[in-house]
């Protein structure tokens, strides 16, 4: 898995910072977390073919996180693109969308999938032969999502040693790397932890923004090898915080900690910081493995 | 007058080049045209203070006009705007910006009056003490208006020395300056011409994008000191021209010297050229006073 940040502020975009975009590779799937406007500009400079996204995960209804989305839509018309779209957001999206392909007369050339999304429960929303993607329920002024992607467990490894012994024929290896038993000429049963190691462990990323402190995430994001959690404000804003219903660094390291995650990724920053390493700094305090996103950045999981 | 080009490329916005969007100053009044995906950070970088915006003029909804527009009257909001906006703009714009505010509960603190067009002559639409805006008809794809902007004759001057031989009290010069008469105590009329000399002469801009050549146009920019037209293409593109309603830099020319305009600023850029220094060389072998948009340029009109 790699994840790029194409945009990590909050609210408005600015000279030099963008609302917020994420683009996470997974086993050569692209999916694109959250549009804000500019998010186009993000790609083209981050070197992403365009071609490449075909899944769009949004997140809430706030502008800074996608308002580029239409942007984006109708850039993939101008570029001739004919492969199906498919996008995950609150319902209300697709209106949104669709009324202004109508306005425009712009219908596109290729098809889009809306999967539009009202359920207060973590559900599964995208999955295929290699990763699935759950939403992570938030809390925040808005029906918002987080998202969790995480890669399917793969083909066990044979046990070449094991194999030859018991003169298993090679037809068989696709049915063990898959998991299966073997049943010999003698009629006994081979269990398939004698003939296989496991495979590759397999990774996990959880996207949470926008969100005020909430302890129902932690059991879905439990032991994830990256945490993205919002940190919008520094403990000095912690009312404002609670107010607006965003978290501070304290509290991102916190979930953090309590979900025993492998590492955390920091952002969404309030732009009234001059500088981000306080976010850092604060967060180390109840967690020792922070990174800060910014844009442009890249993260490999 | 100063125009500013915030942005004056078609399409898609990308790495170095941005949509639609100018900033018109005159008199003290800032009117922003069109509003590109990226026209807020485009402001920014120009250095141009959010709060003197007041009206906003969209010619069509095509993306590459307006995306732009719903952001920028987010951050107002998070800028704590109280000042009315006024949005001139085709017919359907103030439900698509409706729509997102509603879906993202995030109503504005301060008023929005659309004034929706949908007439097919070209109409006053803007009127104050000093500044008057007509809408000029285009022909697009979709419902299209280019806009005229157009200073008041102001005061005329004061001819001192001819005042002063009549003996014409101070208490006129007021009167006089307006264009009024005077009567003499001896009953003698004193016409204006006598009195005065004229003011300033006016200025005079007009902003034509998207449309294809329509000789329609001449009769309302004549003789502006300053027309901006659509080139999209160069000649040998005329055919897509044609099939797109777009110009090309020689119709843009030819218009301009029918109109007999002082001066003829082109744009709206097919991203697919290299250079645009073409665009003036085609354009110069039909008009003589020619200028090439881009943004972040300036032009003193």
């Amino acid at each position: 898995m790699k994840l790029t940040v194409l945009g990590c502020y909050a609210a408005t975009p600015r000279t030099f910072t963008n609302p917020t975009a994420q683009l996470l590779e997974v086993k050569n799937r692209y999916f694109l977390i959250d549009c804000g406007e500019g998010t186009q500009v993000q790609l083209r400079k981050n070197k992403v073919k365009f071609t490449k996204i075909s899944h769009i995960f949004i997140s809430h209804l706030h502008g800074d996180h996608f308002y580029g989305l239409i942007g984006l839509i109708s850039s993939f018309s101008l570029l001739s693109r004919v492969a199906d779209l498919h996008i995950y957001g609150p319902k209300g999206l697709k209106e949104i969308i669709q009324l202004q392909l109508k306005l425009s007369h712009s219908w596109t050339n290729y098809e889009i999938h809306f999967h539009e999304l009202d359920v207060k429960e973590s559900e599964l929303i995208f999955e295929d032969e290699k990763v699935t993607v759950h939403t992570i329920p938030l809390k925040h002024r808005v029906y918002t999502n987080g998202f969790l992607f995480r890669e399917k467990e793969g083909d066990r490894k044979l046990n070449i040693d094991a194999i030859k012994e018991l003169s298993i024929d090679v037809c068989y290896y696709k049915k063990i790397k898959k998991g299966g038993t073997v049943t010999l000429d003698n009629g006994q049963v081979v269990d398939n932890e004698q003939l296989t190691f496991p495979g590759e462990p397999t990774k996990s990323y959880a996207f949470c923004s926008d969100t005020a402190y909430t302890e129902s995430i932690i059991p879905l994001v439990q032991e994830v090898d990256l945490l993205y959690h919002e940190s919008t404000f520094l403990e000095s804003e912690s009312q404002l915080a609670a107010k607006t219903m965003h978290s501070t660094a304290i509290q991102a390291a916190t979930i953090a900690s309590k979900a025993n995650v492998k590492s955390l990724l920091l952002g969404h920053y309030s732009t009234r910081y001059e500088s981000i390493s306080s976010f850092k700094e604060e967060a180390l305090t109840f967690f020792s493995n922070v990174q800060l996103a910014d844009d442009g950045k890249s993260f490999e999981i």
